[in-house]
């Protein structure tokens, strides 16, 4: 079954809204074995909604649509419906005690624009709206599915999983899909394709990889397709060994995990605290750590020491060593980690300085020049990487390569 | 003109990834007069991305594409295009010159994968790709133009910005739209709106207004749009100069500043040196200083005392202090403040403590508490905050509402 989601209005056209309705209703259709051809957005046109509907039923089988619901003016959409598929619009006595409920619970009396909402086309399946006034329509028209819902993503959601995901799973023969994301970093997308070309090229033809990159890092995505559950499940697995065993130095987790989550789980399993020392990055990396929910359990504090005297103040950096190396040095990045290590008082730190930029380079260490440095009481493992010219981008490879240095040191020594 | 917006690319299409770049287009061409009348995501297949290429220009003047373009197998839009526009691939020089310097910048070498990157079609204008490999592509066909760029939004936007843009607004003629944008933060929409009910009832036919909200703040954007530039001008300013009397308060900018930009302004120009002191906010106060270029000259550091043992140890927070009132609290708040201004030695301290949750709320102090403080060696001003329940948003309003507290001190002392 194919599926074409068409939403509607004008702050998604001009790009003041960003549409996280498409991706949240492609992801369950997709869940559910529909594929989705396209997303259209289109403004509130009679012409251009008719058109819009018209090109779709020519290839898929459901479509999808979203917004122009609303009481006002510019809110056209169930007129266009109910004309476009030969109905006339009838009071509904349910929507009605719908948005009078809503309304009572809301201490508002209800005006003659909201009693327009209440009048639905005769000949859809009407979906009561639980979150707002607005009821969802259900067409048919040979077989195919037509879904109309409001765009308010709330009420648009529970329609969704209440209502009309359970209708599909009914009304049509469904395949199963089963995903699988498989997570890297610190490797680039071309090494990847690389290390799976052979995997890539006997790839089973109930199963598609696909790349997803962000700055850093890449997630591969996993998906089978077909009939058994069990079946596609050995596939993924069997597929998931095979990229483990190519791609394993740089595979930190699965699906849903972050770096950020997959050190916490370490290092709490550890019992081990974490501190860091950063200059560059300016407190992101401590953000990016404390971005997990609980990781007091595992990390301290930092010091964001972007002033030399803080380094020298409160880290105990030498001010010989910055005098003679600079402030982005391996020698200086050693003296961070110790004086965080300290300072701190915690197990293992991090400590990173760099120049990010656009200002502060040198013929020597230019743009994007950082170093990275892990260690315990034990040990210091410190790293010169050369990234961009750009600023935003410098502090968020510095802070992701950081992760990715700290989960390899923990890997090798814990 | 007309566009329409084509973003290519499966994980768009099952929802993986939210279409940011469609938004960002669309913003981009209203900026210079061109209506935008689609977006449309569809897949990496041949026939599909002819199809809508075909049907957008039946419509629209301007096809911007965005997505495969990367070296692996699934990438397909330079060929289709290749084919599509009748030309042939020819290995490009500047292209390749300009991989060669990514990768020699990275110390890696080039493989094949890389190299066929370097060749673009021979019926186009390559728009050569500073921030990463695959060169931008545009082709022209009566008068319309067709553009084709990556999909990884920094290397789609520097060519948006730098070459493209600039590429339309040199070959069409442009109706004159005039922007102007007033930032304020620290009040909700709402209030502003209720504030600006007149000047709205009595809007210019030229203008536009559009509320920009984003969490803590609001933009509000004003458009004038018609044929002289200076009868537009004075539109403009005398409508910012009406919302300036009605919003005084919380307006800290215009146009492309930000609350930390206008901050570190004023800091600099008043020769005072910044440091602050982090619990919740983890760094995410520090980073959004320090995401300023040259923040360096009024920013000394932070402590991040994610523990409170670091706030005893570093900041001298007194056991007592903690004990009796907890670390969320005004007390501990008022003693992270002296500590900062001690410890980092700097003119003027923020200090942040609240519970971001999900886990450490109370009855009395819920998640979504958080006390912010500013202080200079002479005041202190410390306010409690009641945000929400999600961990993300709290980070991120505590940041911003420390901001926005440092710049009324600052605008009330200095």
């Amino acid at each position: 079954m194919k599926a074409e989601i068409l939403t509607i209005g004008d702050e998604l056209l001009i790009g003041n809204t960003i549409n996280t309705n498409a991706a949240w209703i492609a992801q369950k259709l997709n869940l559910i074995g529909i594929d989705v051809l396209h997303h259209l957005t289109l403004s509130d046109e009679k012409i251009d909604i008719i058109n819009s509907i018209e090109n779709a039923l020519n290839t898929v089988d459901i479509i999808v649509i979203t917004g122009g619901l609303g009481p006002t003016n510019d809110d056209i959409t169930k007129y266009v419906l109910t004309d476009y598929f030969g109905g006339k619009l009838v009071f509904n006595e349910a929507a009605f005690q719908n948005i009078e409920r809503l309304f009572a619970h809301r201490k508002k009396w209800i005006n003659e624009a909201t009693k327009k909402v209440a009048y639905l086309p005769d000949n859809c399946i009407p979906i009561q709206n639980k979150m707002g006034t607005a009821a969802g329509m259900l067409f048919t028209k040979d077989n195919k599915t037509i879904v109309s819902m409001p765009g308010v993503p709330y009420e648009m959601k529970a329609m969704m999983s209440d209502d009309f995901i359970p209708y599909l799973q009914k009304k049509y023969e469904l395949p199963t899909i089963l995903h699988k994301h498989i997570l890297t970093a610190g490797v680039g997308e071309t090494e990847i394709a690389e290390k799976l070309e052979s995997f890539e090229h006997n790839l089973s033809k109930y199963l598609k990889l696909a790349y997803l990159p962000s700055l850093g890092s890449v997630k591969l995505r996993l998906t089978a397709k077909g009939n058994t559950a069990e079946k596609l499940q050995k596939i993924i697995n069997d597929a998931t060994e095979e990229i483990q065993s190519k791609l394993n130095e740089w595979i930190f987790g699965y699906d849903d995990e972050t770096l950020e989550s997959v050190i916490g789980k370490k290092l709490q399993s550890k019992n081990l605290m974490l501190g860091t020392a950063e200059s560059c990055t300016g407190g992101m990396l401590a953000h990016k750590i404390t971005s997990v929910a609980g990781s007091s359990a595992y990390f301290k504090g930092s010091i964001i020491s972007y002033a030399n005297e803080i380094k020298e103040d409160i880290l105990g950096v030498q001010k010989k060593t910055l005098a003679k190396y600079g402030a982005v040095s391996e020698e200086t990045v050693s003296e961070m980690l110790l004086g965080a290590l300290k300072q701190l008082d915690v197990n293992i730190a991090v400590a990173i300085s760099g120049i990010a930029g656009p200002d502060g380079g040198t013929k020597e260490k230019p743009v994007g020049t950082v170093f990275i440095g892990i260690a315990n009481k034990e040990k210091q493992l410190i790293k010169k990487f050369s990234f961009y010219k750009n600023r935003a981008i410098n502090i968020e490879l510095s802070s992701v390569f950081a992760l990715v240095q700290l989960r390899k040191f923990l890997n090798e020594y814990y």
